[in-house]
């Protein structure tokens, strides 16, 4: 059997947790693939020391170096496609991108969102202020969201979801944590699921294909 | 230990699957209440046999009755009233109430919506098509939420939220049964807590309080 291993690259712009539960499923084999190629929008991310110490290549990109977003975008894209990227991960990456930098990469670029879209989500709704909205709202249930970018804010097919309760006493500290753990697990799946060629999309929908058969 | 019995009324459209949960959690002890009265805007409502064989009051009140919404809304609020109703269920009740009815059961008004709130819900959103937009929107969870009734459909505060997978081959009929199975379950907890006096409004929240060592 021979059987191509996805290239993967990831876009940081801090600690880099879910870049490390992507890492360590690619150690333990889970994930038929390699990271190749690490880009930060800031040079002290966290998640860079993560991709050296794994031996990946880095790169950083600062919008300030760029005369427009667009063209911020078009440096990304040609950065992943120099690197014959197959998949591209946002790994907690906090810059909108444009068409520039999606478009090439339709279908094949993933985020994750720590909510259940289409619950507090879209433009304004990141980092810290997703839960506090859940938490304010008052739902009892939360959970986390990967899927494909689009230029629509958190509006791409969805891949997969997971959901955590929302207790009593929570925090927006808390509660972020809770769904951390999740997303650590959903964003493994969902690459993993890539990987395997297991995707496929269909309009706004993502279809899980079954598992191919060993040998064939 | 005295201990006062809730007393409950539901209003009813169709088959009261939810009415029969919540009579059967009643017989089993789960819930410390009784359903005095059950009201339908449909005479030929299945829920109102339920009722019967249950040997409950049943009213009949049908909107074509009444000269506007409000006034079909009185007469309701005014039957409940007249059965020292405590909390009102509705039921896969296919009808929306004005403030006549919400405001002198605020916070003792339940509802429940095949959707996980706020996904999928307000006006608009009923039976089929609550499933319908879940499926094309693509979404990989689902569920059901018993919330508190308020004049903004749907948007009282959240009481009880359970979660259901979306499979591959989910129809709007499968997705509905699937859910429908935690629809019963969510509001015999729902009645169950209110019941024993465990739930406290504050503002969109709803509190959750401990349970009281038997006894006190």
């Amino acid at each position: 059997m021979c059987e191509q291993r996805t290239r993967l690259g990831a876009l940081v712009s801090g600690g880099g947790s879910n870049l490390q539960a992507v890492l360590d499923a690619i150690a333990a084999g889970t994930i038929h693939g390699d990271v190749v190629l690490v880009i930060s929008d800031r040079p002290h991310a966290y998640a860079l020391e993560r991709a050296r110490a794994a031996g990946i290549a880095t790169a950083v990109l600062t919008p300030d170096a760029y005369p427009s977003r667009e063209a911020y975008s078009q440096a990304i894209a040609d950065c992943l496609q120099q690197a014959s990227v197959d998949l591209v991960l946002y790994a907690g990456f906090m810059r909108i991108v444009t068409r520039e930098a999606i478009a090439p990469f339709r279908g094949r670029m993933m985020n994750i969102h720590p909510a259940l879209i289409p619950s507090f989500c879209g433009p304004g709704f990141y980092g810290r202020r997703v839960h506090e909205a859940a938490l304010h709202y008052g739902v009892k249930v939360s959970g986390c969201t990967v899927h494909f970018v689009e230029e629509d804010v958190d509006g791409g097919p969805i891949i997969v979801q997971r959901t955590v309760p929302v207790l009593e006493d929570d925090t927006p500290e808390t509660l972020a944590a809770r769904i951390l753990e999740q997303e650590h697990q959903a964003y493994v799946e969902a690459v993993r699921l890539f990987c395997a060629g297991r995707l496929r999309v269909e309009g706004r929908l993502v279809r899980i294909l079954p598992e191919r058969p060993v040998g064939v």
